[in-house]
């Protein structure tokens, strides 16, 4: 017997009509729940968060940064019942599980805190007040006040908790109701959350919309904003969406990434950076499946050390168990649905055709704790390229999975930054190194194709989460393939839900009304 | 004879075949000039913009900056020529002229000084260095780095000098080569403005393409930005192009705004502050014929104070002489076509319908110095609202020309902002009072729906250029129907052509590389 997963929104818990859509164990193919969106009045539902705008709007940024506390802290409470929910419906292990979640928690946390900062504020002060006239009097100031709109979050299916989390505490912070979509495949554990949060808020602030999302984007107005987290083939559908064309609705995409590391020329096999190098590899592979829009897919090795690399990532790899994730023996489960599983093989065996095999093979593999051919997984699969430049497919498809590729370089600055460049905008790079000139002058030719550009040494080494974990702190996103978009970086997330806008008269009225 | 204008693309004067589009003195409909782009390589021209791009972000800011400076400076030394190509081929009186000419040399200068202010830098400090670790060894530093492409400049007919300007200033002050391309109907002044700058700038790093946009934009990469003003039927197209949809190309738009004029209830007849809004509302109607993006079309009056309005507002049109622009004694020309008066005058008719006529009637007018029958003459046309609300084609359709409608609303804050809103977003709205709480109170509700805020007031009405002029340091763009663009508001603009950047990793790393 399955569950039915409800939508809330308009305020209430609402089922749809019509064939739903399964929610199945990646495991174990068992069938968890179904959901359907369809008969559901979107219209209305938007039209209920947009109601709400005005009372959320009148609350100070430390109210609103309440309301994100009182969300992190209902998390800590059901935090066990969520992880068995991730590990059911997400092929999660209980790490992976517990990256998300507790990501989910820390990025409300964060933003509750700023809120209690911001304090009784309603519009922010955005730099310094300058002389726009003659004299002293005549002032421009700019302020960021909130976008009297409604806040639209399309998440993906590899983070159900914290992509609801993260774009929501930016847009509910701003002041901006946010009416959000999970990923239907994995939608279980943000459909507890709203269970969890619903009681928590002020009506209309979060809907949950399960299932398709219908004509939801036919109810969009220019002061809205669209966020959505997933591929560039449904990026371009959404940016060129004639409703968000003809209302200039403000659209935040982050899509694919070919996220590289990049092993300077100066760190040698044994040392504190090398390590760090190989266990962030390693990590971002295997975590989630690989399956985190931050993962490192391109692997930069001067080509001296390209064989070292590889044994070392064949010995690491060899000892990581793929199977059951409910297993407390098993580090790595299965990716989310068949069809990321497909996707998955397809892209090895488009990398096979330019590439050498270091490990895995094409991704087969016998899971463990799993009955024979139940599951969609794929193994970890390392491939190589002895000339980085020369290898295009290795530069051009993203594959969401375990897997990445060793590609060799001649360990100098300029033909680092030429290989990175050609994925043609990335999330984040890792650098990894010690030399200071080296790294300074990758970074200069580098920051303007990245979102976030991480920088590995010895002596941060002990303390580095890995380039994979997206801080609530840093910016998340990147220019060009990964879509353009910025969320998180503090503050700087909360002003995609906020207009800039210039201030300009009497020094003294534009004072006494900011004070 | 007319002249032919060539576009200097891939670093030289190029000429296109096919049928060339003529440029015209819409006072007398004299044929000025001839272009055409057919058969020009854009390809070839921005791969060549393209290839100067390195060199450009190569220079320190510094560097970058004093190119701006010897731009401004030649328009100096060129100012009455420029004047008097304004004057015949943009329907521009002397003082409209130099409106946009010194506009643009201003702009050029603040970015030039901004450019010294940040000296040898090549990448900007974005707020400060946050601790990210368990220690404050581990920090993020978020940085704006130049964007490794090309950005295309797509402006209007109304000022062809400001508008290369302000967006050329920004995007080379941030490294980016430009390819501008100007209204091909008041392209002169442009054209001789890129006669100027060429000698004076790096090869590439400025090229200017007179007559259609042809294929340009098929040639745009995802790290390229492409910025526009205008229309936002044009607008819609670019937004939605198949190249900057699937590369996430950056697109800023500023488009229609029905901007608005709100007096205060506590404004009396006689006092500096109502002279204030009636010269500002009457400026704003006049010069440049009311073609401008930020002039009022909404005058926002209490009920009780119509009347008084009306009067005086008809009182000053009436001395306004309409006619030939080359002439000392006109005060206001026609606007710069056949088809933008063709669109005034359907707009005049919409309204019409909705509306009492206060002065000008239809717009029809018997312009001084002009021989009869010709140039693209529309008279000031003051509307006249009863109830604002109640009047929908007021807010939904932009007269870009000089034509304005007062419109009653009964005195209070939520009244004044619920109109405002109707809009659906704009790029100037000017609030004239000297209660500030009132003030404070719109403000707080009006900033959202808008890029930029003038506050009348007694004190700063001896200085203030009123809201129609964008200054450099100020944001310049609106969200929802003006386009959710951004530009000008000093380094904010420039930042438009740089990408974000998280810096992650060891604290005194990261601070060596920024020193």
């Amino acid at each position: 017997m399955t569950r039915t997963l409800a939508s809330y929104l308009a305020g209430r818990w609402q089922t749809g009509t019509g064939t739903p859509s399964a929610l199945s164990n990646p495991a174990t193919e068992e069938i968890l729940a179904h959901t359907s969106s369809a008969g559901i009045d979107l219209g209305e539902a938007m039209a209920f968060a947009r109601a709400a705008g005005p009372g959320l709007r009148a609350l100070t940024f430390a109210e609103r940064g309440a309301l994100l506390g009182a969300m992190a802290k209902a998390m800590h409470g059901a935090r066990e019942e969520l992880i068995a929910l991730a590990i059911a419906n997400g092929g999660n292990t209980r790490g992976d599980a517990k990256f998300d979640l507790d990501g989910a928690a820390a990025t409300l946390a964060h933003y509750a805190e700023l809120g209690a900062q911001l304090g009784k504020a309603r519009v922010l002060v955005d730099g310094d007040a300058v002389q726009v006239g003659r004299t002293a009097r005549l002032v421009g100031q700019h302020v960021w006040a909130p976008r009297p709109g409604v806040a639209v979050h399309i998440n993906a299916f590899n983070f159900p908790a914290w992509g609801v989390a993260e774009k929501g505490a930016c847009a509910l912070l701003a002041g901006m109701p946010v009416v959000a979509k999970p990923a239907t495949a994995t939608a279980l554990v943000a459909h507890r959350l709203m269970e969890l949060w619903a009681p928590l808020l002020p009506p209309g602030a979060l809907s949950l919309l399960c299932g398709s999302a219908g004509d939801l984007l036919d109810h969009l107005r220019g002061p809205d904003v669209l966020a959505f987290t997933g591929s560039s083939d449904t990026a371009r559908m959404l940016r060129s969406h004639p409703r968000v064309v003809a209302e200039s609705v403000r659209v935040n995409i982050e899509a694919d990434s070919l996220n590289a590391a990049v092993l300077g020329p100066d760190v040698s096999p044994g040392t504190e950076t090398w390590n760090l190098f190989l266990a962030d590899v390693v990590r971002d592979m295997t975590q989630k499946t690989g399956q985190k829009c931050t993962a490192i897919r391109r692997v930069l090795v001067p080509h001296d050390r390209m064989d070292e690399v590889a044994q070392a990532m064949v010995e690491r790899l060899g000892a990581i168990a793929v199977g059951d994730p409910s297993r407390d023996d098993v580090r790595m489960g299965p990716v989310a649905t068949a069809q990321q599983a497909r996707d998955v093989r397809a892209g090895i065996a488009r990398l096979a055709a330019a590439t050498t095999s270091v490990f895995g093979g094409d991704g087969a593999i016998a899971p463990v704790g799993v009955a024979a051919g139940k599951g969609y997984f794929v193994g970890p699969v390392v491939r190589a390229a002895a000339d980085a430049m020369a290898c295009a497919p290795l530069h051009e498809h993203e594959i969401f999975g375990p897997v990445s590729t060793i590609a060799g370089y001649d360990g100098q600055v300029a033909t680092a930054a030429a290989i990175l460049a050609r994925g043609g905008g990335g999330l984040v790079t890792s650098i990894y190194g010690d030399d200071r000139d080296w790294v300074g002058g990758l970074v200069v030719l580098a920051a303007g194709w990245h979102g976030r550009l991480y920088l590995g040494s010895e002596k941060m080494a002990a303390q580095s989460p890995g380039p994979g974990t997206a801080l609530p702190q840093l910016l998340h996103g990147g220019p060009g393939r990964a879509g353009d978009g910025g969320e998180l970086g503090g503050s700087r997330g909360v002003h995609l839900y906020m207009q800039r806008c210039a201030l300009q008269g009497d020094a003294s009225v534009i004072k006494g009304l900011l004070a």
